[in-house]
């Protein structure tokens, strides 16, 4: 394995094993198995668990890591190709990421949507330029519609769970004073898709994933002999569900445009996650998000401090895979 | 020992046990103890001193460290319970706070006093909540009313130079252009109490520690057979001191009223230590600071740089004995 | 050797030491050559080589690292002697810096130019100062005058490239929107002239390095059998070089004097290296640059993307020449 970009670039059984692998370092440390080995992070956004995680996963397997972070201590960098650099940026990811890369065996780099061009965006335009310029091991830790490391993380805190691989997940979007980007939506419900699971995005009308997203995760479920459908009626969605999944993210009607989306999800703040949207789900059904989380705004108390909520689990479960990630990176 | 968040939850003797180990530690280095222990690091306010020297001490045990610091490279975080989080924060302690401690063996914290209401701050209702909400191993990096890595620090650095336990400590209040927390000053008063010295708090008027401050104190020297008195009036409180011990801090009576303090503290100006204050003093009156400290403001220069002078020892034992917490708390 | 202040502080036999030994640690690693042994790292001002380079740097050779970035997490800090500090600074380079070396085994300082006053920043006032606080093995990771972990890396390269000894080297200023210091120029035509080179410094009227740093290069020039000349004619100048340098500085005609500077230098955006620079160069010239470097500002796409160009290789060789820099430091 030289690159973890996206789960969709493995199979379940691929899937399966990085699984297994964590679960096996878990219960076996190895806490000499990356002894010598560097990983240099790089942060184009703001980060709590990634940021932690990765460092505290390569400790815990004997290795180190060093953090970079444009704007804090670094220059800015410019990514755009071919700019002419007569503003704020100083240093160009055409030369940041080659020389990070010098210095370390695997690089990971985070960097947001630019949320400006959807085509532009869901192309992975930026992500795929940078990861082009790495000649080392590379890891995706978020990008523009992506984010691998939180979708094997939820895999396995569904199979901690023992959330059947047919169960029914629903993915939700929440209200968020503003819109925050499609990585994690668009790779949850491909995640839940390619699990096999009977998938649900309810969202409010103007908020349906955009389509090469769902169709992408049609496809995974067609391979897997799971579904993707998508509503915007939440009795209907939950009734039944194993798993709701609660996720904010901007529309896609009005992708860059930061007023017409407060028009659009200004009257949407009862999306709220509530113990009463459980009402007709299973009883053991499980809450998931992937953090941070606005509480009372996009989930309510009462729902992340009561017992159907996983989302501590979840958070713990980034370190335990990412160590599988960088073990198969590094090691093999 | 699972938490370390006040020197006043130790007697004397489990105090000098723990000076006892830092000095062993010092004369006879383990650099293996925590091999593969992790410790993080969450500060919520700026860190010289604590940051690098907890990353340091568990480099020189063999362990390792992450710090996350909100607001720099990751969410600014809510603290209060039930708060409706539409605002800047994008992430309760709530949710990280559990989530660090899923990745390392221990924490720290650093939350200085939120400075609006006294009676809160003073039952350090922040910084219990959050002590409350980590599983591991726990370290006080400096709270609202606490700074017990920095009394024990002190206390050592008084050991090394042969203070006596029955000495005579003068806590002095110093000028600062503005109001500082009471952390520093509330945990030295109760430290020097506890090592049985004969403390004099020396503070204009209007500058009286608050009075559950000063009855903790009183009663730490009433079990050691030391004395707490506080006086405005400087050459009594230095006459035949062993230690004069600087430190800035708000008025209680002005707590959380930056204007009402400016007011209070503007005509304080010649607050700042200078040599002819040691002039009643012992010849080899010590002069201390937990530092950092503004140079001609709080401390003259000639103090600072003169023979009387512990400050860089006294930083120089945070490494020490943060060391011997952190054996005690992830080896026993 | 017990500072790495000024590689003029070393001869050329102990500079082609250090060059050697660096290349044995690439083809020879050595983990655990500095085991237990720990680096600080204070950075006034933004890094991304430095920064990640000696931490890397440090975990190849086995030992570890803390990074402190005053105003960014830590106190700003005052390096004024004398000075009064009630203004935004909490913290003195008189505390810091002797605190900051007693947790670690060396200590790196970055510190650019304050840019005021030339011959206090030639005389490298505050550095010297910084230094002269720290009783451990000292490394300058940049000073106002000075960058002899980036020079070293440069002559390292050179050698790698078989660039012959007695080579010509042109170092050319190039565009930048504002002033930038003099601490890679001055260092870097020591440098060449020190290795032997006909070192031509090639800028527009106005942009001649101090005297101080001229007269420094020709004595090394004098020295080594080179040459250092200066001159505004770019054909001439590049007539048969082996090597192309680019730089971005201030004109030390209008030091701290921002508006002066923008009249000189707003002319002169075709200062900027594109291909057709090399016309008369050698075939094989190659393009260095310390980086960071603003695309299509100082220096074109086609150069930086083209077959001269060594800026990562650059880049790469600081972490190995400070590998063998920190190994002199620690073990000798």
């Amino acid at each position: 394995m030289q690159r973890f970009l996206d789960l969709a670039d493995f199979n379940r059984d691929q899937v399966a094993d990085l699984v297994a692998l964590a679960r096996r370092l878990q219960e076996h440390p190895e806490p000499q198995a990356l002894a010598g080995k560097i990983l240099g992070l790089l942060f184009m956004n703001p980060s709590l668990r990634t940021l932690s995680s990765f460092q505290a996963g390569m400790m815990r397997l004997g290795g180190s890591s060093f953090v970079v972070t444009p704007g804090q201590g670094t220059w800015q960098v410019e990514t755009r190709t071919g700019a002419v650099m007569n503003a704020g940026a100083a240093e160009h990811v055409r030369e940041a990421i080659p020389v990070l890369a010098s210095y370390c065996d695997a690089l990971g780099i985070r960097s947001f949507a630019e949320g400006k061009d959807l085509a532009s965006d869901i192309a992975e335009t930026q992500f795929q330029l940078m990861a082009s310029l790495c000649d080392k091991p590379f890891v995706n830790m978020e990008s523009a519609m992506n984010h691998p490391c939180q979708s094997l993380a939820d895999w396995k805190t569904m199979d901690d769970l023992g959330v059947p691989r047919q169960g029914r997940f629903v993915l939700s979007w929440v209200y968020h004073p503003r819109a925050l980007p499609l990585a994690v939506p668009a790779a949850t419900v491909h995640m839940a898709a390619q699990r096999g699971m009977e998938v649900v995005v309810l969202r409010p009308e103007g908020y349906s994933l955009p389509e090469p997203v769902m169709a992408k995760a049609r496809a995974a479920a067609a391979a897997s002999g799971g579904t993707v459908t998508e509503t915007s009626d939440r009795a209907a969605a939950l009734a039944g569900a194993h798993v709701l999944y609660a996720k904010e993210w901007g529309s896609p009607l009005a992708y860059g445009d930061a007023e017409a989306e407060t028009k659009l999800r200004d009257p949407l703040k009862d999306w709220c996650v509530r113990d009463d949207w459980f009402a007709r789900a299973r009883s053991d059904c499980h809450f998931m998000h992937c953090l941070p989380v606005r509480r009372n705004v996009a989930v309510a108390d009462e729902v992340l401090d009561g017992p159907r909520s996983r989302v501590i689990q979840e958070a713990a479960n980034r370190m335990v895979v990412q160590m599988a990630v960088l073990y198969r990176l590094l090691k093999g």
